[in-house]
């Protein structure tokens, strides 16, 4: 469950300019201010039922975004890259390093 | 205008996914394979009116995107960063290398 809660909030962070006003409202209350179904559909007087079906429809926009565009797994790997070339840099090994960078360009 | 056609082969490499397969058909012959408006309109027998209105949509929504993911904007500053860090690399300046390091993991 935390797992799929930071991949949501992930997917929240690179994608949420794409959400209308009401989602962003919906998710930002569920996911970072840790609201319960209940409090946000007092909030918003709809029915708690109206506010799990519209955050489970984002949720499953935020992963179709991520299959078409990728931005969290390429962020991943950009991250990994980034820790390997830090590690490589202590060590003061420069050839490793400028691979790494060649990797990295690569990337996108 | 090459700085111009520059930019829209670049957003739409960052957001083809995200676009109709007419849309990605017609972008593809116009801006890559440099086929005109007529030829595309031949091929797809339509107007050549239809197919210019649909690939200036097209770019509009191509630059919509970026406005909202910035996704070539963040690409352009990565490439930057990730050159200066080469043009360290050579002159074995690790501290910088470090400090260069620590923007490219903060820009996302």
């Amino acid at each position: 469950m935390l797992e799929k809660t930071t991949r949501v909030n992930f997917l929240f962070d690179f994608y949420q300019a794409l959400l209308t006003p009401k989602q962003r409202n919906y998710m930002e209350l569920y996911y970072l201010e840790d609201y319960s179904l209940g409090e946000i559909s007092e909030t918003f007087t709809v029915s708690r039922q109206a506010v799990y079906d519209n955050i489970r429809r984002t949720e499953s926009m935020l992963e179709a975004y991520e299959d078409k565009l990728h931005l969290y797994e390429k962020f991943k790997e950009r991250q990994e890259l980034l820790n390997q070339l830090v590690t490589v840099l202590d060590d003061q090994e420069f050839l490793q390093a400028e691979k790494l960078v060649k990797a990295l360009k690569e990337l996108e």
